[in-house]
């Protein structure tokens, strides 16, 4: 998990971007039927969430439940419970597992608010616009160490490496997306390497940890991971998309927000490299985050202009086909064939 | 661990208040004959954490290395290694647990600096106002999550119970410190109740995890926490006190700190308790936040006039009292005279 280049053996992820929808979700929904196949596994999770973040630290409760039951697809905990399922498990563990997937992304949205300035997240007035920054760094800090907490129910040092692994890495990837911010000499593998650290190693830890609960063959725990690493990359250049073209809106999204805060995201890195004749608007916007009215609708059609949009998705198409080929050496089932719908949906989604 | 009272069997720690001193170390600094009695595993600790440090992400390095390298007493590392050592342990697996320590602590400070809006740190300017919130927000997290994967290295789901408990415990202690700020109302068992859980809850799992990775009987393993734990509540005590009545100004401590953040420390629950004719000072300085030149000192008068720093004092000594009487139930052996004089350093610092 080194190199995130789609050409090797390595898929990604996304978490920057909110992948959770406010209620009311669409109809044609494709994750319905995903949802369906793990509802009762997804009640015990939403449950052992609720438990967790019953605390006699009102603060904490909170801020915490603001985020976490503002209706959401529950995409990484879901990875986890199919994957386990698919591997035939039927014990308790895969639950607190997909927990700790959903605590340590909650964790990150919480102090990705803080550090990006976000007015929204998830449809709703993000936690740190309504309790201030210390409550999000603080009640974060707090769903880390949940999430700490609930990955030691399954007793599996294996299961433990890979899950503190996933929230090193993500710390990291963090860490570099904020020293990449406004810097236009970012390329195209600088941004790889970001989002297969800050979005593609927790998917690929979600899918890979439910293999190893289910004591699945180490084949089948590796085709997990490559699956999550490549289902998260393709999720996240999507995202990075959408920040752009919008469809998010209706669920509180704001548009542009990556723009606004000189985030070095694709559809940009494209732009930026294919014409350089418009150097001094980039310089302006992105390097000196001076932003007038117009700039964000001039910076779409700079993107459009070059096939940025276009080309991003192809990318995310060239994941999703990795995606689909690990999903090979895994077991024909239910559960296989919904993490095949799944790749269509990070594709499809417009939100 | 949940009753903080000085009665109960349960004592305490320290974390809010910089308990590192920048160099040069004062010559009759009492902890020098400690910190030779561990130097090699000092040493140990210390590479480890300059090779945890060195990523190819420099705005990790730059701001850690900042914080960590800033010349400190190492107190919590130091009772890692002062109780393994204590019951016989001659492995490997202290050095990094001690680390696992640093760490979890390294990261609260660097949020709690974004919490506070300290301008100093050890002496030097804290990582915030140098490198902005989002870093040390982000670093913080990173350092987390090394903390733990440092601890995974003893494998003992023992000792990562107690340690990712004591990080959990932390977690909320500072949440609820952030909660009780410019409350008049916060009372005296409050306060026990929060200086427990965001410092004692760390002194007491540093001591405990160095027994259990000595394997040495639970009786001793028992001992070693409940000193911790009291030497902590008796550490962050003084330390309350200090931040009023100065001394470490010296190595780079803000006097009155805790005043200008409106934190309700004992000696201003003292004074604001035992004098109800003062209630509109205390109103306006620290419910409301409006401070003016000569509030501190006036503030630091009223609490001198109720005997409030020496009844801080006095309970402070009462814990190191329970602190003495733990170390009964261990070996007599010179790591345990070590961990002794700790409890009169704790007792007789003024940085």
């Amino acid at each position: 998990m080194t190199n995130p280049s789609p050409t090797a053996s390595n898929p990604f992820e996304a978490n920057s971007g909110d992948d959770r929808v406010n209620t009311p979700v669409p109809s044609n929904n494709s994750l319905a039927s995903l949802t369906a196949l793990v509802a009762n596994d997804l009640d015990a999770v939403n449950n052992l969430i609720l438990e967790r973040l019953s605390t006699d630290t009102p603060l904490i409760a909170d801020v915490a439940r603001h985020l976490l039951l503002a209706g959401g697809k529950r995409l990484r905990p879901m990875l986890t419970l199919l994957s386990a399922r698919l591997c035939g498990y039927s014990g308790p563990h895969h639950i607190p597992l997909a927990a700790t997937v959903e605590f340590i992304h909650a964790a990150t949205l919480l102090h990705d608010d803080v550090v990006d300035g976000s007015e929204l997240r998830r449809g709703k007035k993000a936690a740190h616009a309504l309790w201030g920054n210390s409550a999000s760094v603080l009640v974060g800090d707090y769903l880390f160490t949940q999430s700490f907490q609930l990955m030691l129910v399954a007793e599996s040092l294996e299961v433990l490496r890979v899950l503190s692994n996933a929230a090193a890495v993500i710390a990291k990837g963090e860490v570099m997306q904020l020293d990449a911010s406004h810097h236009l000499e970012i390329s195209r593998d600088d941004y790889l390497r970001v989002i297969h650290a800050k979005t593609a190693s927790l998917f690929a830890a979600a899918a890979e940890v439910g293999g190893i609960v289910a004591k699945a063959a180490s084949k089948e725990v590796l085709a997990l991971m490559r699956y999550g690493e490549a289902l998260g990359m393709a999720f996240q250049l999507i995202d990075d998309v959408l920040d752009y073209t919008g469809g998010g809106q209706a669920f509180g999204k704001e548009l542009g927000h990556d723009f606004a805060e000189g985030k070095m995201t694709l559809p940009l890195i494209l732009a930026i490299q294919a014409d350089p004749s418009h150097k001094e608007f980039w310089q302006r916007t992105i390097e000196n985050q001076q932003q007038a009215e117009g700039d964000f609708a001039q910076a779409v059609q700079r993107i459009t202009a070059v096939d940025g949009f276009t080309a991003t998705r192809l990318l995310a198409e060239r994941y999703i086909n990795q995606a689909r080929e690990a999903l090979a050496d895994l077991p024909a089932n239910h559960y296989r064939d919904a993490l095949a719908d799944l790749c269509d949906f990070c594709l499809q989604r417009d939100f």
